[in-house]
């Protein structure tokens, strides 16, 4: 990336999902993602263009919920990937910190290079904030029931006991297996159409950086659990996003 | 990019969405692009994604114009960037080849390794096709009004001079600006709410791989120009991606 992509105008009208995007330049550059995480990101932007950039009513209702379940839960943990970490790595961390419980660095595509930078970046971030939260990932010795490879990789004492998991961002396969392993598992995904968004136990559609933030506001108030329709809250998402499209064409 | 992210398996439902990804990945390794083009291309994976990942009528339509109108062209010229040759790049020499056309290079974030990389590719394509299409864009001497710095550098003999030129997945800003120059704009671009699908004369709303092979079957016919209305194009391709949403969500 030149410095001339590295320029971005406070007045542009899309300041904030420019913003976003240099974080995972940034990591990108770093050695944290894989080359695919790009693609992936322009991906979730269409959505969130889609969505007005902007947390919908019925996100800030699933985030909610997810916040609710996390506090419920015997045995927590974030799963965090290489993109949740280049977007909202300190935010997460203080999610943690706040339910007191570990994050796995899980990614798609594993290589020791990159689980380095990605632990490397959570610990440095972990200090400078004053936390102390756990980040497991680094070690796996279990696996996930029904992947193959080093996808089903994961920590006993992590995400293989985990009664509740927070998956942002997450592959559809991998998301299957955790509901399979009878997990309540908590999606953070700007498509609702996508598999994750559709096996999630609870699916926030928004995007992951004002999801942590919300997080963060709503976890000390300790809401409580409901019965949740999950498809009614993609259906809510899918309608605004066919009614942006109306309006946006004028 | 490791070998793990590079296998596609063909059985795999989106085999052709990740063929093509993998000509982005494999041009960015050469140092074709630049990062963003790595999200860029993720943002139109999302809205073919959202076509269904087909031509569908209108974009035929659009496509059988813009031929007519490549046809009728006293001065016609084909503006590509790092994506569009990446992953078309041949597809538009013969293109070229068929209209006897320059090709001029003009890409948002100009070094002089990208546009070299950029250069040799089509060079090199140029001869394996055994084709003898001017590319241009190598040693710009005009510029497009109304654009600052080097995003607006053309040539004289190229894209300043043309009538008629066309623009696959090209920026808003410069699409805006050959438009005020009073040319024929005929884009290419996946997001029928983008400034460049708004502000084009013609406008396919098809994956540019697509586009590229039915233009090549098209050109040959000699179609004839319509009287075209291209809200009435964009509409229809807003109205597919409406009832694809409501369609996956069973």
């Amino acid at each position: 990336m030149n410095e001339d992509e590295n320029v971005v105008d406070p007045s542009h009208p899309r300041y904030q999902s420019l913003m976003i995007r240099k974080k995972i330049a940034d990591a990108g550059a770093k050695g944290m993602l894989a080359d695919s995480a790009m693609i992936a990101h322009g991906r979730g932007e269409a959505f969130d263009y889609l969505l007005g950039e902007q947390t919908i009513q019925s996100a800030q209702d699933a985030t909610r919920e997810v916040a609710a379940r996390l506090v419920r839960a015997r045995k927590p943990i974030l799963s965090l990937n290489g993109n949740a970490i280049a977007l909202a790595g300190a935010e997460f961390l203080t999610v943690a910190s706040q339910l007191n419980c570990p994050i796995e660095i899980n990614i798609f595509y594993r290589t020791p290079e990159r689980m380095g930078a990605l632990l490397g970046n959570l610990k440095m971030l972990n200090t400078k904030l004053g936390l102390d939260v756990e980040i497991l990932g680094g070690v796996p010795d279990a696996r996930i029931p029904g992947l193959e490879g080093p996808r089903g990789a994961c920590q006993s004492n992590g995400i293989f006991e985990a009664d509740t998991i927070l998956v942002p961002l997450e592959d559809g396969d991998r998301c299957e297996a955790l509901t399979a392993m009878g997990k309540e598992v908590l999606v953070i995904d700007l498509n609702p159409l996508s598999r994750s968004s559709r096996k999630g136990t609870v699916t926030v559609v928004d995007e992951v950086t004002r999801v942590a933030s919300n997080l963060i506001q709503m976890i000390p108030q300790k809401p409580s659990v409901t019965e949740w329709n999950n498809d009614q809250a993609l259906l809510a998402a899918l309608n605004h996003i066919s009614s942006t499209i109306t309006n946006k064409f004028q």
